[in-house]
């Protein structure tokens, strides 16, 4: 990796083979972790420019506005990049529940040892 | 994705086509977002077994104990799984900067508009 993406200060993103980084979203007010996603150039360039979350879709090879049919946008507070830039820190105010299942945070179960895990949120938590 | 595999309580991780699941570790004191990396399963074995994060290193190809050579290990709290079991969270306490530059969290940078970035953290922050 070079050592500007490292140490400057311009946005230079490492997009993978298929032309994507890893984004991650934390509740501004809590800190959990919400959800994991992807972005490709489009997807970060209209989060920028709209102050929502937008990812690429892996499975609908498609541009994607979160919520865009739950209405449970994930408004950005700051956009994080981290060292070597193939992935970004969305700092965001959720307006509902950010998993698909309903759950407010993707990440409702932990693992409890073993092979097994527990549910740590409930549904509609 | 299958149902089970978001409803149910068997860990049955989705690895992607290079047998990885992506990684975001978090400081359970804080909240803040510390680094982001991968796993095959030695490596969610390894942080299982031993309560200190291990990830695989692409670039290396091989398994990596974080903090093996810095001495910057993560101690490992509570494991979370999201809903489709291609990531996890790792809520840990980290024994010292867990960004290889220094910083305390890879994240020190921030998207100030545009193309630019700006610091947030400082070097040894």
């Amino acid at each position: 990796m070079s050592n500007d993406r490292e140490t400057g200060l311009a946005l230079d993103p490492r997009y993978d083979r298929d032309g994507l980084i890893t984004a991650v979203a934390t509740d501004v007010a809590t800190g959990e972790v919400l959800m994991l996603a992807h972005m490709n150039a489009q997807a970060l360039a209209e989060t920028q420019r709209t102050g929502l979350a937008h990812f690429w879709s892996r499975s609908r090879a498609r541009l994607w506005k979160k919520g865009e049919e739950s209405g449970n946008e994930l408004v950005v507070e700051e956009i994080r990049v981290d060292c070597d830039q193939d992935a970004v820190w969305l700092r965001v105010r959720p307006k509902g529940p950010a998993c698909h299942t309903g759950e407010r945070s993707c990440f409702y179960r932990r693992l409890s040892g073993g092979e097994r895990l527990e549910r740590v949120l409930g549904p509609g938590s």
